[in-house]
């Protein structure tokens, strides 16, 4: 456990809708005739854990089968063609987030390599704490790199094991990095299914008929039709060949501590994270903030999406009614040309529009999931006085984010975290809300877990809120004890 | 006042949502300096009602600029030259709806004809109901045609009038169409904006600044911040040029009977129809659907995104909790392939899943806007028992659809319309529903206008639920009694 | 006959080649099983008459089927589903040429409109002379048009014809035009060819099993194996039906005189037009050229690949050696990035380059077969000084071009001409060229018809040398004397 | 030097024309300001040798660059913003070759790795001859390989090196390596250019103001103005940087093997290669073959355009006259649709067509560059007979091919390469011709070098006639003697 100096985070996120970002989603398949099939359909589901590309990869027997593309898993793994084309009882797929820079194809996974012995496929969530010190040192000794992704450094430390067996050095990798991954891999036609040792990152196992499904939440198996078996365990890997399934231990036991923006934000209302349904989580996470913060107005209006289960929570435990005073767009595209004139800021309408009917001499309590920089809140608190409410009131479902993240979350950095830089007060100023409130720590593990907060081993991945976070930052801390170390970074089209 | 033989009506209709699918939106700007860029703004507030193709048309005092795309506003109209491709101070744009057929760029609107006097650019959201034989008098005249748009009638029409004003030849030609729509056009510099006899369609007129504005629906004058001014009226044509606002009759004045599925289905919930909220008609219905339709359940669930409305109107009236038991996922795409494995329909999963952790063991009532062909029905109330639901009930915040349309809107033919070839008991059994209700027809009039339905002079275009259109049927009437015009259906790429 | 003021002229042409551009390229099946196919492959044929857009109507007993693409033949059909989608036994296509502009989709051809009595779907090369008229005309009665092609303009007149059957209102909509025109046309699963009164563009007829065939070349005859029958005469019009072959006469028989720009530049070598081998009137213009003006060298350098046939020829006559002097590259692009630093103009070098073992320390001679602007002589007489030759002369195949085309070819205007300007030790130095000479006239007419010009009845339509256009030029005249008539341009993307 | 056995290589080549195909072109600038846009130009000229993919590297002094893309450098290296998107004053380029399969964006060149002391980015032209064994070794130590290039072998011996300087490692890496190349790579700033022992592939260096330019052929450096300053010697790498440009040699010296087919087809007519002009080369083969093989015939006719100036030479020598009896279209694409009907082979005709002016019954003499397979040949020779020649001729300006290639051209597979198979009988009825010959090798050697083939020492790599392969074939034997070594083959999108 170690405490980061915010500063130096330069993670990117998403500022126009001032929400963390995702880093992926995984899905893999054993032993199914139409296993890439099954896959695109799976990965599908985790689609919003990730839009700005895909990839599958399959096994035949003898041969690998990859395709990779920029883009959504709809638009690009529907061709009719795709089941000869993606052949092979064994696949793994991948979803990756959504950036603004430009896309990098060769990031895009599942990543690939010929090793000792065969090849390997692996596609990957997280993100890997000790990763440029490892490559520094993979670097030093003449590997070379052809990506900039974390997940290289697996591949090349199963290479260069020792080991006789292809899948024991892939688990001797594994014991070598840290960080928050859910990670599958095919090496050959084996499957390697593994979770961090903390299991940050959520990763299920199910079955359909004979075939066995991994996949990061379980809206993906419940979109291929499979049943539920159980969650990987935190430092444990999964490996499924002929001889059946096998469980390995790559780190000692501990219980898992999984990221508590899964709860709040990432994951999808109907998976099930951890053994919790995450929309009874959100709805609790909004009748535990009308506990903490109520509020005397007339109407609950969401924020949408992310903002609805928490505001049906609030509006239950409140009484007060629940309406949809905003309206959200469901057709995205590039950001539009403002308009010349001096008008009002019409950039959040493209996304949000106000229900005026709803709102208009209202006193309007909105609920959202979380408050990152406030950017976007501000904008909305002004777009409900200009319907006409009488009152504008605030409420974040999760408690300040104060810290950032280091495990495959893109977040503002603490410079821009509203709540790292302002008391409540000022925060409610900034936000132009007539009053403003945030679900406590407590709060959020009462709603999420039933219980309080077990400081000596806290239940949750909770850095966020608490700058507690649960394994060692090497990279990070590296980064401010030395300078030597600089990658010849490269623009790729 | 006619009754329609719906065996002949061969429209299409989106059968993998089982909606009907509404034609197009328009919009309009008469003197900003950037109407170009406003307009593409207003066209993505209505892109609901249209995602096929878009086009905007702008005239900059001297020429005409046309820019006319495939698919969305947001994908095509927000590069950084938009304003320099599209100069002048007025504009009008248009979205079309999404066909499964080939997709046909000549169709795609602003129309545009070179005419005796100057240049006509149209844009036009609903159907002409005697195009067919107005056409048939054209060709037969020697009027060629270049698409098989119905708006392409009015400019032949406009460019055969003797009238010297172009203007005046426009309205000349809108008073020999029959039918419902919604108009804008530019008439050289001068901007028409035109609303069918009855009113089937809507259309708008707001102002910002020194600007007028047009739209088929107030959330867009909110998108671009203009305040609303009024409806326009049934038989009115709005002519804007340098001289000033000028409103001309080209039909005799006539309350409106707007459509009933814009209120149901088609409008989006922040707009404000014929005077009133399209969310607080929705909830309203499902106010009313309680009272009429009680269902002794635990939870209520929309079909979402459209039935969210109804259900929060039916949770509050019967006092049982609303709860997202359906999730829809945000991300498209073709469909995708089916699993080669025998194993359960897993179609509908791609855009809904359900929520199993607020559904199982209970008794779930399902609210949809309305039922067409009843096949998606089916399907989620399947998906609500895999899901562990104790008994599912189902209820349609409108009324059985028995009859199909011929305004503009894409149904089911009558042979495929479950509620014209079923009573009650047998949808019931066919979609698996331990209940089922519809919203009654004077029902729906209470929801929408606060009062029962006039008989002699309906509120409303009902036609969907009574069979009474409020139009002659020219073009259908026609097709019943003489075969012999057939037009060379011409397949364009 | 008429005497045109050349400075109104505004076509537009190709400034990197300084070549005229020709208008398009015709074919036509009638009662082939595989007709969509066979146009595909004789258009193909026909892609040096035009790259910017093609297009194929077919028509299948019932129904005309059309698809029309900005590109080349080769890469939009030949898709496998090509039969399916282009089914029938009659079909015509079209190759439109390439402009800098914007290339607009609704002007690429056939053509086609609905009609009285069926429809229509035509192609044509050439340009009308009183196209603008009628258009006005036909606008001021209540035409409407879609695109800015002269070939709408004889859909009208056809559709606004009284006559009973719609052949004959086609031959009577070509009575009414004037201009230089080859023209195929589908009326129903009737097929008609026609040329213009002059035949000043070329238009052939040949045979392949039951199948009659029209094309504008014969080179597209040979390419699908059909075999030539004759030319169509001016003013002729063929109309194949299952009647079988009927002529009609729209206009008095009248030799033809074919452009002689089709025997310089346009045409394919291996084409026989006026029953004369392009190849061979080419070698002969060069054997011609080295009687008329002989230049004391040491090699002969055609300048590719145009100037080839010339070149031989001139190298025949003269006995001096013809070499390869400068390399054409086969591969396009867009114009590149000029390097930054001064250096030597480096445009022509993208599409040739000198081949400096045969020129070095050489007296060149340069073969070409026309100077329009002069432009990219200059730039290829400087590349062969650098390229160590010690004199550069320079030859042209054709006489001085003084005069800009009304007949479908895209030249320089006339201030551009550098013939129209300078005379010729001006150009000689302009050019930079050691010396330069021109082929006569009368030279031309030996080459191309082995005879003089017969100045009462010239043999050729040769404007661009004489100033002697074989018709009136309407439009052009009318624009001179009254600046009433003005389109709205319309700019369409 | 050791004799394959033909049987077992598999390589592939376009069969459509039965041409051998090129590997790739190389271009590299050093020290000027505008190296990305000059490099653009530079690989523009080498298109020839390579269609499938290009790219471009850059350094700018602290960071690298790089843009890879699929099509021609005209379509993807012409953007105004390339000099911003390319930025810094080194800058390498490729340009690869176009194959049948699915082409591979990870496989396109320069190829990049980050490694100890900076970066490399590597592009190359040829093949190494021990790279399978290479890579197998780095594999069994550990490496893992993202591309099935050679290229990337060479990538992994430089990070391995223990040497301290990178450029000194890219060195040693040069010294393991076998086969046929031209390399250039940048080293952080550093430009290293190298050539293989053997010469086989060609490599040249310029000089353009204070800039220093590689490119595969002379033409590239006409193209960018740049002087030839000297071939690169076998066996030498040099090193550019702002230390000055030193020779370093990694292998012995050897006088140069060119690739004899850089003579005889590969390389632009106007380049100079081992100091001799590729144009008078083949036109002295032309001359050559005059001798060896006369005929008695009325026209010498090149199969265009390769075949040319071996005609012209012929053609002089001889006196027979020289005309254009094929004419080739410009214009590619797809294979179009055959037609359905019985009818002749319409394959050839998409791109080649005869001209009967000139053949019709006349004794035709064919001259080509080479005869692979005799496929198109044949079809040539009937096209001729159809188009009327009396007698039809055949003459190959290059020997018999009897062995395939292991230097990075693809050819035929022994069991196609008609020469490996009949002799000049079977030939001559195979490709119907009335006579057939081929150069002799002696007489290949005269027209290149001069003088006789050195049969201790051949001036050139012949192996294609000879059987004699200039380097051992360390791949192709392993292969022969054990099976064990099989990559697992990757099929990526």
């Amino acid at each position: 456990m170690s405490q980061a100096n915010p500063q130096t985070a330069t993670l990117t996120y998403d500022p126009e809708t001032d929400r963390p970002q995702e880093e992926c989603g995984v899905f893999a398949v054993y032993n199914a005739v139409d296993a890439g099939v099954l896959t695109a359909l799976g990965l599908h589901a985790l689609q919003h854990r990730g839009q700005e590309a895909c990839g599958i990869a399959t096994h035949d027997g003898s041969r690998f089968h990859i395709e990779r593309y920029l883009g959504l898993v709809g638009e690009n793994f529907t061709s009719p063609d795709m089941p000869q084309r993606l052949p092979g009882k064994v696949a793994i797929g991948h979803a990756r987030y959504s950036t603004q820079g430009a896309s990098v194809l060769r990031n895009v996974q599942p990543l690939y390599s010929d090793v000792r012995g065969g090849g390997i496929a692996l596609a990957h969530n997280g993100n890997l704490t000790n990763a440029r010190v490892l490559r520094e040192e993979l670097v030093s000794h003449g590997a070379i790199f052809q990506s900039t992704s974390d997940s290289e450094v697996v591949l090349h430390l199963a290479a260069q094991s020792k080991k006789t067996k292809l899948t024991n050095r892939v688990l001797q990798a594994l014991k070598q990095v840290q960080g928050a991954f859910a990670f599958v891999a095919l090496v050959n036609d084996r499957l390697i299914a593994a979770r961090d040792p903390y299991g940050i990152r959520p990763l299920v196992m199910g079955t359909l008929g004979d075939a066995v499904i991994f996949a990061s939440e379980t809206c993906a198996l419940d979109m291929v039709g499979a049943s539920f078996v159980r969650d990987i365990e935190p430092g444990e890997a999964v490996v499924v060949s002929e001889d059946g399934i096998r469980s390995e231990r790559f780190a000692p036991a501990h219980p898992a501590r999984i990221c508590a923006f899964e709860y709040i934000y990432f994951a999808r209302p109907d998976s099930i994270i951890g053994g919790r349904s995450v929309y009874e989580a959100r709805k609790q996470m909004g009748r535990q903030l009308a506990m903490e913060t109520p509020a005397d107005v007339d109407v609950i209006v969401p924020v949408p999406d992310s903002g609805v289960p928490a505001a049906i929570g609030y509006s239950e435990a409140s009484g007060i009614p629940f309406e949809l005073g905003i309206i959200r767009s469901h057709f995205v595209g590039r950001t539009f040309i403002q308009p010349t004139q001096d008008r009002r800021d019409l950039s959040v309408r493209r996304k949000h529009s106000a229900n005026a009917a709803v709102v208009r001499g209202k006193r309007v309590l909105l609920i959202d999931d979380s408050i990152v920089r406030g950017t976007t809140s501000l904008k909305i608190v002004r777009m409900m006085r200009e319907a006409g409410a009488s009152e504008v009131h605030f409420r974040s479902a999760c408690p300040p984010i104060k810290f950032p993240d280091f495990y495959g979350i893109d977040m503002a950095g603490r410079a821009e975290l509203i709540a790292a830089n302002m008391d409540l007060d000022e925060m409610a100023a900034k936000l132009e809300a007539d009053s403003l409130g945030f679900l406590s720590v407590d709060g959020l593990y009462q709603a999420v877990c039933g219980e309080a907060r077990n400081d000596a081993n806290p239940q949750l991945a909770d850095h966020y809120f608490t700058g507690e976070y649960p394994t060692r930052l090497v990279d990070h801390d590296r980064d401010l004890s030395a300078k030597e170390f600089q990658l010849s970074l490269l623009v790729d089209a």
